[in-house]
């Protein structure tokens, strides 16, 4: 089959195709859905110089800058990296057909409660070329189609990928559409797929979620902004706040589980903040501060926070510190400001501990641990779709089980209603 | 506390406070929420007269004809079953705080995953007073404000119920909730209202329905319609048949879970469509038939069925019969026409009924029962808000469990991310 067939057509066209192939997807067995992704990953791996090629083709086109370049490059050994992403998927269990919950009536109906597939998950992105293959080997372990709407910086490296794998589906190779991306038209289209596709997930920044989470009439899982906050308490090991701070600071600052925030309890201010600030910098951080920050790290280049800086999230080397009088503080600071993403308490007090752990209302709360660890790869879930921040459906990391659905099986012997 | 002080304030303040009473109910205790949902089912019962002179204000008002009067209509009576309705949610297990889930990973991480409050719940729904007890009751023991907006025919009942349940609350009165119904405007802000309010549940019509999902920017759980299917196999059992069909359709032809078509196989329809459409004209049932009916009950009182009458909820004692060639016709029929609530089949062949079962792809699939069954009551809930006909977060019936989100607590070491 030639790319043309696989990437022209209309939006509506392609979503009804796919819509058709998801039908026959979902009653596919494990052993089968399992020798479509192996296939799928020893193709990847078979074209790796088509790929490489396609991909010369949008780095040459794209004049992008800075960061993007790297981000949408794809050379032999990331290629390796995706077709093992796809093995790791198929070794994974298969959960549709899973047995959630079974019960018998006092009538003698019996109820079970199976996993489904959800049926085709739509995604829009930006410029990773691995999301396209990762997205559409989670979809189909889990029996559903998939319609994606990658950036139009990686169209040609996206339109070979999706080649590649729909070559893999044979008959059902409509079951991974893959959106003109050239304008906005086709997300305009897709966020009004109701009836076509059954959820869509945008994956990418602020502004790409806001758009779809307010234009879509087909339901949404919000993935993304993490303006994540560290409280150390008083009674926190220093060198472990240390650690950690500058961990999940810097460890990758680009990232939406990275901290952004830093409150400091306000009995070990005089001490902590000096020693913190001081670390920081030497890390490469740009620290901002509240009044109280700014005169105990009096001497250290600390730039004074404006209002906005506590709902900022900067994705970058730079955090703002303020002190706050007490964990209840702290966690007044956190309601306020936080997108309810990851926070961290820092403390050797069970109770405060405990307390914040419970109180907090974010996906991930963590006592002495970097905000780092909210991942789908590090919760040990073999794979990530993404980390939700909405609380309808899934909330925190999401994997294979959030892309699927329920049904009810009922077994009776004639039973009507009295 | 008067009644002015619960009702008036613009839409943005009321939800204002909702959301800030949340916070606080998050944190009640078990016994703590109990007490005020028995304090509520007293509370009605102790203030009947006040209840039944406000629904008489709105039943004088409301000019209303046909089935309505009596679905707004409280007696004392009903009013008893109301009461009863919320020391029946008191008696459930609170599934706030519950593990859902709980490992440790190889670095040490502790996770826990624990059920939490969705925060606020926004309902929108018609005539029905009794739906104002059973929502708050089903929001107040998950840890949920509520905020109600209840048909304008009800607006004197809804506010005086609102007024009683409110002063139980105490301090925490505003988080009930209850929007102006004089006219659509409260609809329109209510589903506009992102960040206030987590979810919004319509339960009414097909257009309400529609409204809300495709107006809303707040995640919906979209609940109703029901073009529910049956499908006598070759070897049904007969008699087993005519009671379930019989019951499916007449017990309470008003309601989503009703059966609307008949799909008859092919080699018994010579018996069989003579007997069940006889049956179902002497229960005062309207057939409408395809050719095939038509001529085999020729004779009897068939309408031909149109072509738009096989994806027609009628919610009325009327029934479209069709014969299909064998079980696959009858699930591509059915997967064609149905809103994927409830559809069952009558058979005597397992491998037939696994099949069924297994393929159609609805929120329940019935073998030798009545699709009335769909409910969460009958399910064994123990109370019910709605039935959901979408994938994401929950299908089917859902209650308390639905009613809530989760969240990940973490419990480390100092660990941090290599």
């Amino acid at each position: 089959m030639s790319a043309t067939s696989i990437t022209t057509g209309s939006t509506r066209e392609k979503l009804l195709r796919a819509r058709a192939c998801s039908e026959e997807l979902r009653h596919l067995s494990t052993d089968g859905k399992n020798a479509i992704l192996l296939g799928i990953a020893n193709a990847l791996e078979g074209q790796k110089s088509e790929i490489m090629e396609a991909n010369r083709a949008d780095l040459d086109q794209s004049g992008l800058e800075g960061a993007m370049p790297d981000r949408l490059l794809l050379t032999s050994a990331r290629i390796c990296e995706m077709a093992r992403a796809v093995r790791d998927v198929a070794a994974l269990p298969d959960p549709i057909g899973e047995t959630l919950d079974e019960w018998q009536r006092p009538n003698g109906l019996r109820i079970r409660k199976v996993r489904v597939p959800l049926g085709v998950i739509g995604i829009i992105y930006e410029s990773r070329p691995n999301v396209t293959v990762d997205t559409a080997a989670l979809a189909l372990k889990t029996g559903n189609g998939v319609v994606l709407r990658g950036g139009k910086e990686a169209w040609n490296t996206n339109q070979c990928l999706v080649e590649i794998m729909s070559t893999v589906l044979g008959p059902l190779h409509r079951a991974i559409a893959l959106l003109d991306s050239s304008t906005r038209e086709s997300v305009h289209e897709l966020v009004k797929a109701r009836g076509f596709v059954d959820v869509i997930i945008p994956r990418g920044g602020a502004e790409l979620i806001r758009f779809v989470a307010e234009n879509s009439v087909v339901p949404v899982i919000e993935t993304g902004a993490g303006n994540c906050h560290i409280f150390i308490d008083e009674s926190a090991d220093f060198d472990m706040a240390d650690r950690i701070v500058l961990n999940a600071k810097t460890q990758r600052p680009s990232v939406c589980n990275a901290a952004e925030k830093l409150l400091i309890h306000g009995q070990i201010a005089a001490e902590y903040v000096p020693r913190i600030v001081q670390k920081l910098i030497v890390a490469g951080v740009e620290v901002r501060g509240d009044g109280a920050v700014c005169s105990l790290a009096a001497g250290l280049p600390v730039t004074p926070a404006a209002e906005g800086d506590w709902d900022e999230e900067y994705l970058r080397l730079c955090i703002a510190v303020a002190i706050v009088g007490d964990i209840y503080c702290a966690m007044a600071h956190i309601d306020k400001h936080s997108t309810k993403h990851s926070e961290a308490i820092i403390t050797r007090d069970e109770a405060n501990a405990r307390r914040f752990l419970r109180e907090v209302d974010s996906a991930a709360v963590y006592w002495n641990a970097s905000t780092r660890f909210t991942d789908g790869g590090e919760f040990g879930f073999g794979a990530e779709m993404g980390i939700s921040t909405q609380k309808l459906h899934c909330r925190g990391p999401f994997a294979l089980a959030e892309l699927t659905s329920s049904k009810y099986e009922i077994i009776g012997t004639g039973q009507t209603r009295p």
